[in-house]
């Protein structure tokens, strides 16, 4: 529902989209790795799988990683370990199952001019390239990270600073990110050209800190200042917050995902509130796909705010028609043939009461494979729901996204393999109707979609890529290594 | 809210109640122990530190229990160990530190008869004395719950048929309990004579099942057949089911908090839809207790269909004002002064674009000691609301609980010990309202509570008891015994 | 070799006798979890599979169970739980995989009188019938241990001092024991009437010491005061120690593989030195099958004694020729048809430069299965031995024990099925020979063994039991419950 | 005693020097984890706080890593991740704390040729005035360990073919080492121009084996070829083994400490019989320092070779004076002051029917702080010993190892800052001889050591080193970075 519009742990059947990651940075702050956990608990719907901090005192660094949930990595009694007033941290979605702990972020590294951690979200679509460039010439890597890449690509550049390091080596890659680094003296953040990921910039009393979205600042009381920019490197260090522009300027490609799915509801990103957003998404849903209707139930938790504005819009009473269980694992028992159908009800039960003979609306943010959505319409039919309307809170999705979300492949995208028509037939409903590209760019304030230079990234609707992709003509290298460690530190 | 009205695992400040435990029971199913453990996920609102099971294949019997969630004890891996097609399970909330692994239930024993395993939902007011009693005759105790009491009455009735046997024994206890047990040939249910706590019938194809819900049958597609009635006990065998009414007959008294809080909004118990429930109380709140206001606001997740109710009743939207993040855990960091009163943002968030500058009618549940309430009221006006106006779904709260709900101390409550005036003030809000005892059962469907004879157990509001308590009179023994087990078993 | 004669952890093959326990306890003593510890570590080599403790401080009791070794379980952190100036402990081998925690002692139980923690050294042979008999009564039992019979005749009885109780108990009971007891103001040591496990009495300062040897006394520089007599329970409080005579009087029989191999050779039992023991069996072995050969090297390390002993008597030079690996650790990896052959070599090398060539009289305390001795005669052939003749320090084992020796099934043994020329073969040796019975009651300065009334239990080598044993008329039960329990506690 | 001179886990005090490493490779072996994990298992005495291994099927690698035992590590079920036909291992002992799992080896890297693993024993004495160099050029470390400068000096080699890469490399370097590499095709061994450190060559069937030490041939029945030389590198391919000399000719100096105490006494390393070094050892011991006396007693496991060869030579008998208890695991409670000085009988017991009034001669293999010897001094003396002559089978320790021996620093090693009259009246003992450095050479079968290029490496006992020590003049860094991880990996 509402509450919670971001991805469980258990997605067994991979009908979601992940976020890869959030990032956090605070610098001035003698709660540095206090406030750091408390930010990344709040960005733990950007990436469920492990977290990671690097703290500094101004003089050593100091790292904690883990698999796992930020509340169980960060636990008290390892907190006096992260000592310093500067702090970065990362919260990750691993996207396979060859993620190891040296892949967990932030990266750290002994460079000649000292440490520098770094903490990444988004993707790079020229790392594979950069990477065997690097090999060549000497450079060992110890991770599959993209990040790393960059790593590398700071330790060669010939600059003497180290933010004309960083600058050098991102006017190399190709992608999207919104970076926080850390060196002894100064918190470093910067998005990519087109600001595909959100950063956001606070202050917490005296210091300043840098986060993926609001409501990480939220948590711990600090104060929103502003986002930074696309394109822009923000330093700042015991002087204060300095500003760089070291790219070319470009129209900036924000995620509409972002609003969408991925972002909380109470975040604020790119002076867009989200709930307000998907509100106003779903009165613009109820506008284009109107249906008479007794109720309208959300999937919870990502329907719940277009579905009150879709309800409001309309005039049809919102219901909670689906109950969600908040206690669902990352491991469950293997199905039998008898139990194999029950996978949505350890997460949704329908609420029979509210749907036995009624005409319904339902609304979910997106369809990826389809196959979580057939399961509830089935549900929602057993408890006796006369008519089912499926209403969709985004465009059909149709292309891979390579930015920084796991998206399946293209075959398996419901929607880039049927027409509405046949959709509509294969989940079972009365009705099945998503909102226009057009559409969703009007709920967001903007008249017009700009088809030659789109004002966001919409690519995993449109096929409009921001960022060109050579790493795709790179044939997919089988690993060299697995590292089936033990695990277990000596100490 | 909705969603999810059960408390999480993280509640520092002892600030909610817990029921202390869910039940469930199946026979005649080749996948029993699948099943249980579906239908103990389904339960896990009643109880999240512990659960086990106990299956039997007409021979022998299996034992798995542990501490953490459903989800994690019974992994895939582990479910072959349950052999058989009979299987009862529980799901347990600790009252205290001192729960150790053998507190966990189901009990089981080796009987002259053979092995019974039983699990309990309630708590029993004359366990202390009874216990004392067997320990003078020589009878050997393994844990402090007062189920093993129960176990021991079994033991050395006179009886010959187990359900004589566990007849004699209940015969002899006092308090509040809906029972499953198990025996090679037999499934066995029965609650109390006043049936305080819930336990119902279903069926799933061909066999039958016991559980504290109906959302426990959801899960599974089964059929819901009926409530095991107050005083009721109930043999299953694969010749079918027989009722006993071994009781003397006494007006039922029916937990009215199962609807207000404990139970899941769309389990149906006692013929009641608890999400309906709800939405009533929020609406009968609305008449009572009106105001006016700009928006509805839910604390998530337990006030939420009060809220809509309220807002349905009341003519005011219904908004998402407070933003639950559900990835609380069990342990966080320890606050230093300057993240002292952060606690509640772990869990809670306003949504600054809803509250700001509008006047809330904010709704919850009820109110335990107020430290929550105070923090949640505190965020909203931090967030810009003009105005707040919190309205309670429960009449205050004010006598202890003996039947299974760990209240605090009576000086710990915030309404036993203050006037509707003060805790407004206390806690900071505009206006506080409760709803009224009667208004809470006309929301019920009951016009006129009976004073005299109570239609449920409101004790917690009214300090009317439905059974004594002998066990108050000894005066609380400290433990002769600490168990520090390594815990980890040799195999 | 000598320093450890006592069966590690791993013994794949089965092919080696156990003892099941090892006891400890400790009155009157400011460090008693601590002395406690130190014995139980020194008893190690009587149990590796698990160990317990229970102390008290005159009012409540504490416990402390784990599986592993005494120095895993008793960990520094966990010593200031286990409160108090008196304490009893156990160690424990495993006799099969059904071992789970609530068979790990020492038992506790809550009596009228109080609390009461037991330990016990041996096997009861009438504990089956007995159990029958207290189940029927409506005893409930909780674990598959002898030791929870005499528990529970214990709680029955109609005496009302404790020690009586203990008494009335034991006169029911048949079987060899060494147990000790502890209430919460005494600790009470008693051996069976024939006194087939040894328990020692020490003193440490102020305070009284019960151990199964006195290298327990030896850790801790206490006093070896005597052995507690066959037959005798003693009561030890804070105004001393008094004995009791409670049994009819009968000829001991103590166990003769104490000395054989159980027992640690720096320990001192029944006023004989384990170590010179073996020197003399040695040396008679030597007198009764002296051959002519230039080496004399022992199988490590439960052979180094008796080595030593007979290359005296026989001016043979001792020489360490087989070298045994001590990291040999509790799982391994499964072997391939190429390793098959490899298992004795993860413990014992052939030190192939002392070997060479050599004539070599090959020394072991004794021969179970006899597999790992055929894989070591051939490991010392390989090495380039010219001769090997094995001399073994004990009689053929040709009987099951029932009194708290794991021994394989009599046609398992390797003696009980084939003559001393079979072996010979079997083994692949140049001569075989092994102590005989009067030899070994010689050795231990015996001048003839009684026949009709033995001096010693000497069952596994004549056949000739101390007690009868009833539950052997009883069929195997199947047990009527597995318990698979997750295991960490609830804390 | 013997069987086992090598240090246990447990050494509280500090007060025994360490071996860091013990390395294993096989190629061309069906089998090759198998044989890994068990020529690791007996290797296991240089090295148990940590392994490692890494095999290749000839295309992609597989690596596993752990802290504690060989046999913990290497489970059954794990091995199967191990695939390929050849593989390399490396038991490890953590010199301190700060040892975390990437300092665990093998080291594996991606290189531009493609993968390679190495595992190195003993210790570079320009590691750090390299890898300044390094980092400078934009070399990114991940670990503190000197093994690591090899991998870059790979890395960063101009060379084309990887044994070309490795000689480079190793040009470089300065310092002892034995070290075996994995490539995709090959199995590389080389040992450092003096042939500081062990390592061996062996065949089994078809497959090539090179290990630290001949017991990890005999544990799988695998043939010994001969030592790899100093200077010299071994490519093992498909196609055979091809032998390079790449260094400048020097004479060799064999760490002599091996012989010692390190290298296990079944061992054959450098054409010499560990064990029957060790005998020798004692006999010259006894020809320098006889004395008058009953017994001679070794303090085992260690001085037990050498205690044999010592009675031998004086005719005096052998006794197990002293019986070692191998259950000592890795940590313990914790000392009270009454408790403080038992610390060696955890592992130590004084066998008093053997020292009782015996006039004794104790022989241990050397003496580092002498806080041991002091307490086992004092145990046998309590023990009833009417005179202890220390004898100790190596000259004064004076002293530290740069070579990968972890020694305490000069002040605390005893000899260094006493005379022999001050030890024995430290020791307590009535007489302290050492084998004079002029003997140890004898007992090696040496005439005269020569004293302006000695045969083997005796620096601890002369201070002449075999290799400059570049590093030594760098000051100590403080560690830029500590890394706390969690540990477990995601997966």
């Amino acid at each position: 529902m509402t509450t919670c519009p971001f991805p469980t742990d258990d997605d067994a059947d991979g009908d979601t989209l992940h976020e890869e990651c959030g990032v956090f940075g605070v610098f001035g702050d003698t709660d540095a790795a206090i406030h750091a956990t408390l930010g990344l608990h709040a960005l733990q719907h950007r990436g469920q799988e492990a977290a990671g901090m690097v703290s500094t005192d101004g003089d050593q660094f100091h790292v904690l990683k883990g698999g796992g949930h930020v509340s169980e990595i960060f636990r008290a009694k390892r907190m006096p370990t992260l000592q310093g007033s500067a702090a970065i941290g990362h919260v990750r979605y691993a996207t396979s199952g060859g993620t190891v702990m040296r892949n967990v972020q932030p990266l750290y590294a002994d460079f000649a001019f000292g440490g520098l951690a770094i903490a990444h979200n988004g993707n790079l679509t020229n790392a594979m390239v950069l990477r065997e460039t690097l090999v060549n010439r000497g450079c060992l890597f110890q991770s599959t990270s993209d990040t790393e890449v960059i790593i590398h690509l700071i330790a060669v550049s010939i600059c003497s600073k180290v933010e004309d390091r960083i600058i050098d080596a991102l006017r190399q890659v190709q992608g999207a990110y919104s970076i926080v680094a850390l060196v002894k003296d100064a918190l470093i953040g910067v998005r990519d050209p087109k600001g595909m990921r959100p950063l956001v910039l606070g202050k917490l009393d005296g210091s300043w800190i840098l986060a993926s979205e609001t409501c990480a600042l939220d948590i711990m009381g600090a104060e929103f200042v502003r986002d930074v920019e696309p394109g822009e490197l923000v330093v700042i260090t015991k002087d204060g917050l300095t500003s760089h522009r070291p790219f070319a300027v470009t129209r900036p490609r924000f995620c509409v995902f972002e609003y969408i799915y991925f972002a909380r509801p109470d975040s604020i990103v790119e002076n867009r509130s989200v709930y307000d957003a998907r509100k106003a998404i779903g009165r613009e849903l109820a506008r284009e796909n109107g249906v008479d209707a007794d109720i309208v139930v959300p999937v919870p938790d990502s329907g719940v705010p277009s579905a009150i504005g879709y309800a409001a819009e309309a005039g049809i009473p919102f219901e909670f028609g689906i109950i969600r269980n908040h206690y669902v694992g990352r491991t469950f028992i293997q199905p039998t043939d008898k139990t194999r159908n029950l996978g949505v009800k350890r997460k949704h039960n329908a609420n029979r009461p509210v749907l036995e003979g009624r005409r319904v609306v339902l609304i979910d943010d997106s369809i990826v494979r389809g196959t979580t959505s057939m399961q509830i319409v089935d549900m929602v039919r057993q408890a006796g729901a006369s008519e089912v309307h499926m209403r969709i809170a985004s465009p059909p999705t149709i292309h891979p996204c390579y930015f920084g979300i796991d998206t399946p492949e293209r075959e398996k995208l419901l929607a880039a393999n049927h027409s509405v028509e046949d959709m509509t037939r294969i989940l079972g409903v009365d009705s099945l109707s998503f909102i226009s590209l057009e559409g969703l760019y009007r709920a967001l304030n903007i008249e017009h979609r700009d088809a030659k230079n789109p004002q966001f990234c919409d690519a995993c609707f449109s096929g409009d890529y921001p960022y060109q992709n050579p790493d795709l003509a790179l044939r997919t290298r089988r690993p060299s290594v697995f590292l089936h460690d033990q695990g277990s530190d000596v100490s």
